[in-house]
């Protein structure tokens, strides 16, 4: 198949909107993506025709939103190739899928002096559920910290793993950096030890085809807003073995076979860490998202975002007054930069959207990893299936304006 | 004003629909509310014109969102009358927010032997997040049953309150039998017993006007898909006095100010408790849906579905071989009923569906009232501001049809 970008832009209203009287740039996909029109169509279908509770009903409209909701469990387990459906939990998004593994499954079982395992290249998502931890229980966070390049030696990963160590917990790649980490080596490594490991999917399974079989993960977290889905929507892959050892996260409807006054019977899981009425309209319109990426192809995407990258990179690479920090080789498109002199990121930042090209500039909610890069701030460049060499030239066009203002 | 009952139905447009070759009589309101256009239209304008994420960009487009999310703050610290805007954390709904004030404020407070007291008629949401705390460290649950009609004698719940109590928890209005609870007498006999109180505004903030600071509650939970809005949308106030003794719930980006490899400083509240990349588009759809109900008027909301509370009840009161539970001189209009005879409740609301009436059946997520009313299960037909006597007439056409084919 060919990869019919100006196709694929069509499908996407906000693309043709204009910014400060420019067209849209939008390069601030890592933050997150925008919508398709059948994402859209389907959130406005499901409110305006098909709309009501699920699971509880049995009447017409109950029974077809719940057909529609549920059908999505199977769709995201296709999307990340896992086992079985009853191995996907819906969430509203990583930052809840994270931390219900530290509250259900790691809170129970860690004690003091027990270890985490972390990259420095986490996302706060990836870092806050395990301080709590150690806050709160003692428990201890070991860091693994990132080469020059950016890459994650996933050896030194496996080489942190102590006879203490509970859990490894690793993004899959970095938000700020690109770089991808070779999560199936980590596993392979860690399972020789008998640790679990999580991934934090929230970049890489918008970027390329995930197979958490293959990767041999226990956990693996997604957002669905990242994956042009819906704000609020969300799942996380949890293998059958680590959610029989989980106990549950959040109480209500749903997650219960039987409340008595002095007891409770826990449905089945999946459905025991589903707790109250969920999103129902953002999971179905995540489910559509993830047919549109996949009717695309994830191969096809990720071919088009490595060409992409490697244009940016040549031409980034031009700049000598710009310094991109990352120069994995796996790395996806995904570029954070700082300029010469006096030049804050966020005064790029606010050029750049006047020129009509949104990035993201600050921490990233990575805040140890802007630490050991020795930035307080980056200005963030990240692309999806969308973008095109045009977005970088005009990314290009307006960094060079910052540097004849801020020179 | 005159309440233009016909002009509000055209607001919704999944009213005009049909099901089962009928027209739609929706009566499942108490499980979740239908959206009008308005709500509809912020969401797709949102997404195909507007989207970015919130808080963290600099560019046009999160600037645009994060405005409108944030505005959303003041108009839910307006609809339930807070003190201030940073009473209110945003969530996904009232069993997130009640689950947020089991782990952030109950967990770390709360030793063996400490109680809390519900009422019988209390939601799965407002049960099993105790229950957790019951069975993860010994806290106790202490039940006050409701009288013959469904009533809960605010006196009872007072007397139930002891010195080992450190929390009330208690429905405003209960989804199985309508009963409005006297939550502001609750309130004032725990505060000088020094006890804080967790209302359940889940049903009554739908269906009246709402004061959180004439209560005198310390937590007042909301969920936004009954009121109108967007799945997946919800908040939660809380007082100052309380939020300062709480301790974070989720962790990830936007709740902290600095995290480093061996610590933290978390933001102030409310953000401390809101943690990753929020609803953005849903709680921009819930403050449409705030201002909708505000623009009609609780006050005249209120009197309608009292008018059409009374309408149902005489109906149903002429229908000798159906029992209502609950008899409340405050009840709201939410009716749950039962047949004479061997049709079961599930049965019923399959013959309903046929005519085009939705209601729900089973145990509406009370299991423990359900048990003090020796029943397994109801009927429930649970109206809401769209409603019509026509709606009521409907409902009970069908019900004879059930009479005549189970009796």
């Amino acid at each position: 198949m060919t990869y019919d970008i100006n196709a694929i832009r069509a499908d996407f209203p906000i693309l043709s909107r204009t910014v400060n009287g420019k067209p849209l740039v939008y390069l601030d996909n890592g933050a997150s993506a925008q919508k398709p029109q059948v994402v859209i169509d389907a959130i406005t279908k499901g409110y305006a025709e098909e709309y009501a509770n699920v699971h509880r009903g049995l009447h017409y409209l109950s029974n077809l939103a719940t057909d529609k909701y549920e059908g999505v469990r199977g769709k995201l387990a296709t999307f990340l190739n896992a086992g079985s459906e009853d191995e996907i939990i819906f969430n509203s998004g990583t930052t809840e899928g994270i931390n219900m593994v530290a509250y259900s499954w790691a809170m129970p079982r860690l004690e003091a002096g027990d270890e985490i395992v972390l990259s420095i290249m986490e996302h706060h998502a990836n870092i806050v559920p395990w301080h709590f931890l150690r806050e709160r229980q003692g428990v201890v966070i070991k860091w693994v910290d990132v080469d020059a390049n950016g890459d994650l030696d996933p050896q030194a990963v496996i080489d942190a793993i102590g006879p203490k160590t509970k859990l490894v917990a690793v993004t899959h790649m970095s938000n700020v950096l690109g770089t991808l980490v070779d999560v199936k080596a980590i596993c392979a490594g860690a399972r020789a030890k008998g640790v679990p490991v999580l991934v934090d999917g929230s970049q890489a399974a918008v970027h390329l085809p995930v197979d958490v079989q293959d990767i041999g993960c226990d956990f693996y977290a997604i957002t669905g807003h990242k994956l042009y889905g819906p704000s609020g929507s969300g799942g996380i892959y949890v293998t059958k073995e680590r959610m029989a050892e989980m106990r549950p996260f959040l109480g209500g409807g749903d997650m219960i076979k039987d409340v008595r006054r002095d007891g409770i019977d826990y449905n089945d899981a999946p459905m025991k860490f589903e707790a109250g009425t969920p999103g129902i309209v953002q999971t179905i319109g995540l489910g559509v998202a993830l047919d549109y990426m996949m009717d695309v192809g994830m191969d096809n995407i990720a071919a088009h975002e490595h060409a992409l990258r490697d244009y940016t990179n040549a031409k980034l690479g031009g700049l000598n007054w710009l310094q991109v920090q990352g120069n994995s080789a796996t790395k996806g498109a995904i570029f954070s930069f700082t300029l010469d002199g006096a030049a804050h990121a966020h005064d790029i930042s606010t050029v750049l959207d006047k020129k009509g090209v949104a990035v993201r500039a600050g921490s990233h909610c990575a805040m140890p990893l802007m630490d050991h890069l020795g930035v307080t701030a980056t200005c963030r460049a990240s692309m999806g299936m969308y973008n095109t060499t045009g977005d970088v030239d005009a990314l290009v066009d307006a960094l060079e304006l910052c540097h004849d203002l801020f020179a």
